[in-house]
C-alpha cells in the first residue's frame, strides 16, 4: 500500500507552553517528506519523530504568524549543516520569502542545497504535483491572508491479478500497462479487457490542512468530500466570542465544517494555551462529529486507513 | 546574600541534538534576569525552568551566528502576547540589529515593551550598568565578529554588627551609611571607625563568559582572575586540529585558559553534536584544571557559593 502519513510535530497556538510546541506537521508521501508550517523547535521534533530531513523537500507556509514559521531558520541552517542536496522549496507569502531570504543568505549563506522559495497568495491554485499527489491552496479566514492546503493523491496502479494474468499467457513486459488500466491484446489479436485481469487499486485519499482560520462556509465548500480534514480549533465553546474576534475556531465549530463538509475524519488542533489538555475540546466536536479527535505532539496517521 | 544565579538553557553547539540546546544562559542578578545567547527553544527552556519572562530586560548576542540568536524572534513575541512592560534591549552587532529589527517589526508588531537595540562591537567597552552589576565586552577569536562578556558585581554592602551598634548607641537612620562604608559620629563628637561597627560585605563575584572561540592569549588576559569563567568547549583532543580550522577550542584549552587566567571555577559547554555525553571532556578539561564542571540543560549555579 503506498505510504501516505501524517505526523504531528506541534498543535499548539501562538503562546508557548510546555504541553505543545507551535503549529508543524510532516506528510511521508511515498518516502517523500513535506512539512505543513514550521513552528519553532520544528527540527528537534523532526529529530524526535525519527523523520529524516534529507527526505524533506517542500515546506508549506499558511501564513505569516511567527507560530508557524519561526522554526524556518533552524531547521534550513541545521540542513545546510547536515550537507542535504537537491532542493528545497518554500511555499509562502511574498513578505515571508523576502524576510526568511534575507535572514538565511545571512545566516545560512552556504547551502548545498538550492532554496527556492515559491510565492503563494489567497487564490486557489495548484502549487505543487509531482507522480503521487497534487497540493492546492484555498483561501481561509483569519486576521492576516492565509490558506489552507489540500493534499491529494493522484490515482493509484491497479492490482495485477496473476491468475487472470497465467490464464491469458500475459508477458512480464505487459505488467505495467495493465497497472496503469490498459487493456491486454493478445498475440492473436483478442482485446482482453482490462477489468478482466487487474483489481481495483486503493482509493487515493485526500487531506486538508485549515489554520488558522474563524467558521467559514467557504472553508466548508473548499474541503466538501475530503478524507480527513484539520481544523484549527483554539477554543472550547465558552470563548466563542473570543474565537470570531481573532478570526479563530471552536473545536464545535470545527466539527460543524467536518459534518457540513461531509468529510470522514476530523483532527483538531492549534489549541489555546488556556486549556490544560484537549479533552474537552475534543468532548465539544464530537458533539457534532463523532469522528473527531485532538491531535498531540508525536502522533502518527496512516491516511490510507480511514 | 545578594542572588547573583547562573542558569544554563542550553549548552549545544551548531547542530540540533535530542541531548542538548543550542547557546542560552539566564543570569538572575538580584531578581532581575539577563539573557546570554538565545538558541532556538530559549523560551520553552525559560518556561520549563521556571524564569519569568517578566523580569527579563537584557539580552546580549555574542555574534551571529544562528544557533546563538534564532530564539529571539519566538521569545520576543511570547514576551509581546504575555504583555510584558518596561524596556527590552537586546545588545547585539549591528547586522543583527538591522535584520532581528526588520522580522520583529513585522512579525512582533504590536510590542507593550520598548524594544532597544544596543549596537556592541569587538572593542573592550562597558555596555551595561546597573546598581547591582557592570557588563563589558571583551573580544574573542570566532570565524566571526563575537564577544564575550564579563559580568561583575559592584562592591556589596557591609553588615552591620548589632551588638558593636548597641554599644555605641547607633540610631537607626545612620545604618545605610554604616553599610556604605561610612564612620559613625556620635552626638558627643567622637568618630567610631566603620570596621568596628560593620562586618565585610560579601566579595563581589565576577562571571566570564567566552563563546565561540578559539583558545586566546588575548581571551586569558581578559578573563585574568574572574571567578566564575564559562568557556566553550566544543571538541575533545582528538579534534584539536578541527578546532583551530572552526575556530573553537577543546576541553583542555578552554582548561589552560582557566589555568593560565587564574580563575577559580570553569564551566563547559557549546559541545559538539558529536559527543554522547561529555564527560570525556570534562575528564580531559579537569586533567588541566581540576575545578572544571561540564554544564547541562537545567543545571543552575549560585555564583557566590565558590
Amino acid at each position: 500500500m503506498a505510504e501516505f502519513e501524517l505526523n504531528i510535530l506541534g498543535c499548539g497556538s501562538a503562546k508557548a507552553t510546555l504541553q505543545h510546541l507551535p503549529s508543524c506537521q510532516v506528510l511521508n508521501v511515498r518516502g517523500r517528506l513535506m512539512m505543513i508550517d514550521c513552528g519553532e523547535g520544528a527540527q528537534l521534533e523532526m529529530r524526535r519523530m525519527r523523520l529524516k530531513c534529507s527526505r524533506l523537500n517542500n515546506i508549506f507556509i499558511s501564513h505569516l504568524h511567527g507560530d508557524h514559521c519561526f522554526g524556518l531558520l533552524g531547521l534550513l541552517s541545521t540542513m545546510a549543516l547536515n550537507g542535504k542536496g537537491g532542493t528545497v522549496t518554500i511555499h509562502i507569502f511574498k513578505g515571508g520569502a523576502e524576510l526568511f531570504g534575507k535572514m538565511l543568505d545571512f545566516f545560512c549563506r552556504e547551502r548545498p542545497y538550492e532554496l527556492k522559495f515559491n510565492i503563494i497568495d489567497t487564490r486557489k491554485a495548484v502549487i505543487y504535483e509531482d507522480n503521487a499527489i497534487t497540493v492546492s491552496t484555498f483561501p481561509v479566514t483569519h486576521r492576516v491572508p492565509c490558506v489552507g492546503f489540500l493534499f491529494k493523491e493522484k490515482p493509484k496502479q491497479r492490482h495485477i491479478n496473476p491468475e487472470a494474468c497465467r490464464r491469458y499467457d500475459v508477458p512480464i513486459h505487459a505488467m505495467n500497462s495493465l497497472r496503469q488500466g490498459c487493456d491486454y491484446v493478445t498475440p492473436g489479436g483478442i482485446v482482453v479487457p482490462n477489468s478482466e485481469l487487474t483489481l481495483d487499486a486503493e482509493p487515493s485519499i485526500s487531506y486538508a490542512y485549515c489554520a488558522d482560520t474563524k467558521y467559514s462556509t467557504r472553508v466548508i465548500k473548499a474541503v466538501e468530500g475530503v478524507d480527513w480534514l484539520y481544523h484549527e480549533a483554539t477554543y472550547g465553546d465558552e470563548k466563542e466570542k473570543i474565537a470570531i474576534q481573532r478570526r479563530h475556531s471552536t473545536a464545535r465549530q470545527a466539527a460543524m465544517v467536518a459534518r457540513e463538509a461531509g468529510v470522514k475524519r476530523l483532527l483538531l488542533g492549534h489549541f489555546s494555551s488556556r486549556y490544560d489538555g484537549s479533552q474537552l475540546l475534543e468532548q465539544q466536536a464530537q458533539e457534532v462529529f463523532p469522528n473527531a479527535i485532538a491531535v498531540k505532539e508525536g502522533m502518527t496517521f496512516d491516511l490510507n486507513k480511514l
